[in-house]
């Protein structure tokens, strides 16, 4: 099982996924700001993964608190969620984990005990950790179903092992959910610039599960789809507007045009968390723009002429009516996701999930 | 001006767009077959710039050859346009250019002197040279006023001086031709993966020119045109069936659906000499697939894991529904592409063009 981040004793110790597949690093974090710096600088990334982080982060920075008194725990908690929350704009995850971490203090401050409540801040963190495994073990069992045997799935990006607490991730869940169920299934990965997440990452994963991939420069997936060599499509999300409309990597919504213009059906995996039902549409959601480095230049390589003009927005928005089914933890929602979407949600806060 | 390639008396004058942007390094090539092997390695490249060099490097083959008869030199000949034509499959204009200096022979021959029969030789590769600079000027021509004023152009690869005989170029000549009437254009250019194209040739030549250039990743073309930011397409052929099917760098497929997806006006610009009468449609055009290194690698720097399997074709087939116009040094054909493009052709042959 690939382990993308775990609590232990001596701090959080995260998979460096820049030097993924060259180098296998493991990070050791010993505070809060090192989670956050991590986070900013996709050490680890994929929302999930991110929500994971920041809860632990959190967990990491509280505990280290020498606050005397639980008000002092408090000024401390909050500073350290505004820092967690000022890393990456985009994944909903994060935000979700930060306020649960909130939420948890204020339940738990009542026993005034600052030991008492860092010990569950701790376990708090741990049973998001715990959550999501399960979660994505969830969206396997739903997903799976929907992948024909002997299916070649197109994904894009890495929405696997490596961007959610680990095991099986989202989109990569779908497929090792198939596989598990008995299918053979192929995966085609597109490289996903600038950061190469196809390429390095979810080669490297689906390599180590014994699941045959082919990776393609972004730019080939309207040519093998053309070709007929696409069966499905499934990708993960940052996330989702209640209407459906899903941010995800930068060229997801290029795939999903593809996929309509080839009949092929285009899925999105992600746990509940990843749902912002807040936002009415994907024009609200906050798009990142990351630094132009990660397209003028390889490592410290510059492939770019000096002082060019780039443009470097993180994710795209992949309006609704392109995507055929979103696949979560707690079922698979269909069109119009305006009703389906709220349903499942009420579903999942009535069940107590 | 860009001097892509030029003939002078040691040698044929290449520069290594490989080295570009960092370096600007000329090579002088001194034997047919290190223009061969020029061509394959991708030194040079352009479906009009292969032509050139093609031509040229037949010219050197044969100006080279040490037999005493005009029969010699006819096998010499026919053993160097062989080997020229291996080099790559794709590109008409590198058949076409063979079959020029086949045809010239042919007629030449009848001399019965060897020393006059490689003048005329020499003679006619200078001539096609002069003439692919001459086509260019005239897409310029015909498709600048395509272009409205103010307009954001998005071009896929690199179409310019440096994938013709230098100076103005096919797709980026009717950006050069919108610009050289007054117009105020800006550019966006795809990166053009796996060899980076567009952000280390496209982005090197405008930069030169003044014509601000703001590079993408290719799977960020949908997220800005869905923003509103392209206001038309152009991008260049390395072959055009008679239907209007066109070949060129992969990725353009990709670029056209997204075009029509967002109503974007989407244009080939090429000379007729990338025109392939012969066949029927696209279906029927060759397409390279490359060394997979071009895509695991960053020159010598390995991006992928060890081992995953790669597909690495160097070109698609964009169907002529989705193309606008075509863009050709002698005029605009519309669809049904059927009828116009045999018309230009006809017009074309009959003026002894």
């Amino acid at each position: 099982m690939i382990k993308t981040i775990e609590w232990t004793k001596d701090g959080i110790r995260m998979l460096d996924q820049r030097l993924l597949p060259g180098q296998e690093t493991y990070l050791m974090l010993r505070s809060y700001d090192e989670v956050a710096e991590a986070i900013k600088k996709m050490v680890i990334r994929g929302a999930p993964a991110i929500g994971v982080a920041a809860a632990m982060g959190i967990a990491l920075g509280a505990s280290q608190s020498v606050g005397t008194s639980v008000a002092d725990l408090e000024d401390d908690l909050l500073y350290i969620c505004d820092e967690m929350g000022k890393t990456r704009p985009t994944a909903v995850n994060l935000f979700w984990a930060i306020e649960r971490m909130r939420a948890t203090f204020q339940r738990a401050k009542s026993k005034n005990d600052v030991e008492e409540v860092k010990k569950i801040l701790v376990a708090e963190a741990l049973a998001i950790f715990e959550e999501d495994l399960a979660a994505n073990r969830a969206i396997g069992k739903h997903g799976g179903p929907l992948i024909p045997d002997n299916a070649t799935v197109l994904t894009h990006c890495n929405a696997g092992a490596l961007a959610t607490a680990g095991d099986y991730g989202t989109a990569l869940g779908v497929i090792r959910g198939a596989r598990d169920a008995g299918k053979k299934i192929a995966v085609i990965a597109d490289e996903t610039r600038p950061f190469l997440q196809g390429l390095r990452l979810t080669a490297w994963e689906l390599a180590k599960d014994d699941i045959p991939v082919t990776v393609i420069t972004d730019n080939m997936a309207g040519h093998v789809m053309k070709s007929g060599k696409v069966d499905a499509v499934v990708v993960g999300a940052d996330r989702i507007a209640s209407n459906g409309d899903t941010a995800n990597k930068i060229g997801t919504y290029m795939v999903a045009v593809l996929a309509r213009e080839h009949n092929i059906p285009f899925y999105v995996a992600a746990p509940l968390t990843t749902l912002d039902m807040s936002l009415q549409s994907g024009e609200e959601i906050p798009i990142e723009e990351r630094d132009e480095k990660e397209v003028t230049h390889i490592r410290d390589y510059q492939l770019a002429p000096d002082g060019v003009g780039v443009h470097n927005p993180a994710f795209d928005v992949t309006p609704n009516h392109l995507i055929t089914a979103i696949i979560t933890d707690k079922g698979v929602a269909r069109p119009p996701y305006t009703e389906s979407l709220p349903k499942l949600f009420a579903e999942t806060n009535a069940a107590g999930g």
